[in-house]
């Protein structure tokens, strides 16, 4: 029989499709072959985006030309733009400006690395520089919530393959944050408590739905999970806001979502993959009740009529089956064939 | 400057990306060539499938046999399963059997058939049986709501090539529809009219996003438009839920149906798309706010990072340029070449 199962912040039901069961072998993933080439993201081509807005970059190397090893310029076809946003009724509907920032972190000069291959220091400077741009991006006006992610392969929508995530700030709060405040503010008005802390605490005592755990953070699969092999990475000690993470925490966080990157990859041979970071809008940052965290899901499946639909989705792969194999695959496998590309490309 | 828009029933925003505006020839379909083969939807396979629910069929012959010209099956997978469905916790979550029903509508006996070269009476054969299903499904116990929709090609979520639509029937009323019926709600008890009937009277007045009409029934791009080149087909005489639509209406929505992915073919080349019914759920028949309707869209752009963070849909093709590109396509071309296909399996 297939179970339905509810978010317990936003209430909302999933359908684990036991019928469909599906092991990590029915999910073929074909490799994009990367194409380099003409990147404006690769060192060298600085001049094929617009100017920098930041860099980290060696000492007396200039803005916009090689010697960076992380880069943040703006999108050149920005969804967001600076500018004001006041909302104007257009006969029966209702406008606005799309105001807001739209800005692209190249993660490497180098064209062919990943979040899998990275060093791990590297990828703390990735995560630092977010920190960096979401922290600049809060004292603007108009902004009232900042989405990071980042896009991995044409089916997740990335359209440059050069590695890189996106920050898009909005002049509102979107509708899936609203959703998980409300959640979250009602379970913590009735029962005293973040909801985000009560499920870390179920899910290590639970243990089926674990994946990995260090010091300052924890991934498992959630309950209720939209997609095959998804997974969350939270922080273990209550913050509301990204924007507070300390540098001891940036360390367990790049070490712990390379590790789970890297055991998706061996897994799933190098899955396309969506990695979205949910923080409390601007100003909420003192909010007892929300929780940062950031949600992974390899892009195995695909959302189509039923789930536009009704907003409920299909799952094949429970989530402690997902987190079972997650447990168990050797990132070894991983690591290997990746070091093998990266000396490749030196 | 982008434009954030909101959709006045759900009061969801999108944005309208300006900087990114597309054309139809920006989008590239890749035809995926129709295997055939062994299909268990075609005529002569009526084994490979579970036995028939209901068929339209000639007289003299017999269930699961040739001789029908539209078929009714459980899904062999099905995402829910007749049976019982209350709620239980489990330690801090809640979950409930996957109990409804799953059901798949076969549209034709022929494989390289399709909505746009079918006749308009197998069209309307096809929404007949929708009904038929619809009715006896209103009647079971634990469903409060019925989902019909279409999935064409595989980027749309197909996985059998032959023409099918599904039908899967719900224990709860999905969260879509039920943001549907608040904001529609809200807007009858302050306005004391359906705001889709408003929304009617607006674009017919309009008429910059108008695509069709007929006496029955009126398409077009809808202002929020989350899709490029996504429609909505709606019946111009208020009717809560499509449990009701007469055997006149069948005939217009026939017609005008086709005609709309007839236009949608000719412009972009048969793109993969989804077709979706959004109707009252069940004992809402008499709502005097809720007005069921359709709303077609291809898969031409993809849901990423950003739009599962924030639930803020990224649209690069304002509803007006689509609608007038969907306007000015003569159906000739489609029919044409789809009348080229027809002729090829008869």
């Amino acid at each position: 029989m297939p179970e339905l199962r509810q978010d317990p912040i936003t209430k909302k039901w999933v359908i684990i499709a036991t019928e469909r069961s599906k092991r990590p072998s029915d999910f073929p993933i074909k490799q994009d072959k990367k194409k380099g080439g003409n990147c404006p993201f690769c060192k060298g081509n600085e001049d094929k985006t617009p100017p920098e807005i930041m860099a980290y970059r060696e000492q007396g190397t200039n803005r916009d030309t090689p010697g960076w090893w992380i880069r943040v310029v703006p999108n050149k076809f920005p969804a967001l733009q600076p500018g004001a946003s006041e909302p104007e009724k257009q006969n029966f509907y209702l406008t606005r400006p799309g105001a807001g920032a739209h800005e692209v972190l190249v993660e490497s000069p180098e064209h062919n690395s990943s979040l899998a291959n990275h060093s791990t220091q590297q990828i703390r400077e990735i995560f630092h520089a977010w920190r960096d741009r979401y922290q600049a991006l809060v004292n603007q006006d108009e902004i009232k919530y900042i989405q990071i992610f980042k896009n991995e392969g044409a089916v997740a929508g990335a359209s440059l393959e050069h590695p890189h995530s996106q920050l898009i700030a909005t002049p509102l709060i979107p509708p899936v944050v609203a959703e998980e405040l409300t959640g979250s503010q009602s379970y913590h008005e009735t029962q005293g408590k973040c909801i985000y802390c009560e499920m870390i605490k179920q899910e290590t005592q639970e243990k089926t739905r674990l994946v990995a755990e260090n010091e300052h953070f924890l991934v498992f699969c959630p309950f209720a999970s939209r997609f095959p092999f998804e997974t969350w990475v939270i922080t273990k000690q209550h913050q509301a806001s990204f924007e507070e993470i300390k540098d001891e925490q940036l360390q367990d966080m790049s070490e712990i979502i390379q590790g789970t990157i890297q055991k998706t990859a061996g897994l799933l041979n190098y899955p396309p993959y969506n990695m979205v970071l949910h923080s409390a809008p601007v100003g909420y940052n003192n909010a007892a009740y929300y929780h940062w965290h950031l949600e992974i899901f390899p892009r195995l499946t695909i959302v189509a009529g039923f789930e536009w639909g009704t907003g409920i989705i299909i799952n094949p792969t429970p989530p402690e089956t997902a987190a079972k194999y997650l447990r168990e695959v050797s990132i070894d496998h991983g690591q290997e064939k990746e070091e093998l590309s990266w000396q490749e490309i030196h």
